[in-house]
């Protein structure tokens, strides 16, 4: 165990690592990587991959080192995080509407490829004042609602308005295309009912792309797709781009889904290693809780045969035997369980580093960036 | 607005604090604290702060300056980031099984009045080998589980056996007493209910009390209660000292509560400021999501008349008008959306600042300990 606040050092024994801590597979993260984007090329389309999934520069290096074009996040603290790390290529997926935020969004973009998505025409007008106030320049994508019912505007009409204040504050803004993202399909189990809901995008981006293009506006990209439904936006010969996060890391709300023809299952990269603190006849208490793994998608899943978890509180994880007739063993005082999370975003985000391992050796360790990231 | 990752400076107004940020109404701090340590004062029972509920020195200085005689804690990292901001009286209220982080709390114990609970004769021997080998004494606790099923004994039987650990390895450990808290009897919503859950824990405290000093251990301290059953331990004539945390700062969850006769209401006093960043006919998305409020305890709450929240992602809150067919006037972009947290613990574990506000300004910014506190 490393002396600083980090729960381990390279060399480490993963059974000593510091707990609760959060751990990355290398060869999970590494088979991930590969299956997704040995698919993406193969179907000629871009991935960009999303950094609000691990906020951590050291996966996002990788990613590209991969394959991705760039990646993409939600908050300009995400994109100041990843440009520091080097990255050049990056997308707010997002809408941005505070000043302070804008400025730091129009410097940001005087050192990086930057672009960021507006659904509304005051937005509009604040980013073009920002950037002509900062000297830069910034491509912007039109967030196309396209099922979600959260950001984005719904109608064409709408998107040529927005085209039209765009095209209005040339040259700091420049229309790059759309951005269409359809959230709420990644995790509708069936497959079917994902290729149904990103069918409906499709045509939606598509009249918006053809609306644009009849206006006169050119719309190179269009750019959205998660985890669960990647494969259908890149067979759609609409979509230019993709924006997988979670394939890289998995979680359990993923994993449920069922699974795509032709898409390569990813591997459960991180876990969550917790200690048994206290061990009773009728169940065990593990050292981290709700602040150390997200429970908004359904509890953690212990990688111990035999048993669940019972609870989650603050600081706790109580885990039981899934029959309690049967004699599962104990686990020993002391001794170390690992955990999947239900959901890989928010579960990050609780850490401030990342622990990489290679079998059962500590081989990195990676900060996350800072809870600020947020903003 | 703040250059640094600060979300706001002193003497900034509220509504320029960037987003999204942990507020503290210092008012309604202040009052919180008045009124639960007037209220432990007049009954003559001692308030150890429970600080794992925010995690935030300046929060636990001003608790101590308002009564209590210490704070408590669940984590070595937590009581190690107390100490360092000048508290001396810290219980961890938890166990601590793992050999580097008994090695930590032998250290810190040289420095400060420290004492941690076991429930285990394993975690007492390796305990006293830490003490022994960093020349430290420690107070220790027996946890006595009092029905929440979660860490601690269950049988006085046990209770002896850790007695005479703990008595084994004087004088580096020395055995101050009980700790009994009952976790699951503080959101009973009736309080009756919670009356009924405490009467029994202190049957169960009183019992394993008078076996210690029957079997020639003294035990002076009976430590427990929360923000939902204080009135109930403080009353009982077992319980020296309570625990509770929540009070200072309030939340969804504790407000559904039965209010009990004689205990002053506590005031709403952390909220999460948000700024509208997208609107709609239908709704409007805040900038905040799961990474700046927990949603374990339900969703939170704006306050926004007629306003509620339908759903919350990574990094959006969607608010909806609770009633569609009444025109709610909705939101200006840009504009500020305070939101009351479902569970106030893992809330303001999600920032690295708590911004303290006397009405609509800034009076400080103040640190929240890393998220590797959790260790």
């Amino acid at each position: 165990m490393s002396s600083s606040n980090e729960p381990a050092a390279p060399g480490d024994l993963l059974e000593r690592v510091d707990t609760p801590a959060l751990i990355l597979d290398l060869d999970a993260f590494e088979a991930n990587l590969a299956a997704l984007h040995g698919y993406a090329a193969a179907r000629g389309v871009r991935v960009r991959a999303h950094g609000k999934a691990h906020r951590c520069p050291a996966l996002a290096l990788r990613q590209i080192a991969a394959g991705a074009a760039g990646i993409c996040c939600q908050k300009v603290g995400e994109a100041e995080g990843f440009a520091a790390a080097g990255i050049d290529d990056i997308l707010i997926s997002n809408e941005v509407v505070d000043s302070p935020k804008l400025a730091r969004l129009a410097r940001l973009a005087r050192d990086v490829r930057l672009a960021v998505c507006v659904d509304h025409p005051e937005a509009v007008r604040a980013l073009a004042q920002a950037c002509t106030d900062a000297h830069a320049q910034v491509d912007v994508l039109i967030e196309l609602d396209v099922g979600q019912g959260r950001c984005g505007v719904r109608d064409v009409g709408e998107v040529l308005t927005l085209a039209r204040a765009i095209a209005d504050a040339a040259p700091v803004l420049r229309l790059r295309g759309l951005q269409a993202y359809h959230g709420s399909a990644q995790h509708l189990r069936a497959p079917g009912e994902r290729a149904a809901s990103i069918a409906a995008a499709s045509r939606r981006a598509a009249q918006a792309r053809d609306a644009l293009e009849a206006g006169g506006c050119a719309c190179g990209e269009i750019t959205g797709g998660g985890t669960g439904t990647f494969a259908y936006e890149a067979a759609s010969g609409v979509y230019t781009e993709i924006q997988p996060g979670s394939y890289a890391l998995m979680d359990l709300d993923y994993r449920a889904n069922g699974a795509d023809l032709a898409v390569p299952a990813m591997r459960q990269a991180i876990g969550v290693l917790m200690s048994v603190m206290s061990v009773h006849r009728t169940h065990a208490v593990l050292d981290g809780g709700l602040k150390a793994v997200s429970v908004d998608s359904g509890a953690p899943a212990p990688r111990l045969s035999g048993w669940r978890v019972r609870g989650v509180s603050d600081e706790h994880t109580v885990i039981e035997p899934v029959d309690r007739s049967a004699a599962a063993p104990a686990p020993a005082l002391g001794s170390r369980c690992m955990l999947d999370p239900g959901h890989c975003d928010p579960t990050m985000n609780l850490h401030d580093h990342v622990v990489a391992c290679r079998g059962d050796r500590v081989e990195a360790v990676w900060p996350v960036l800072a809870r600020s990231a947020s903003r």
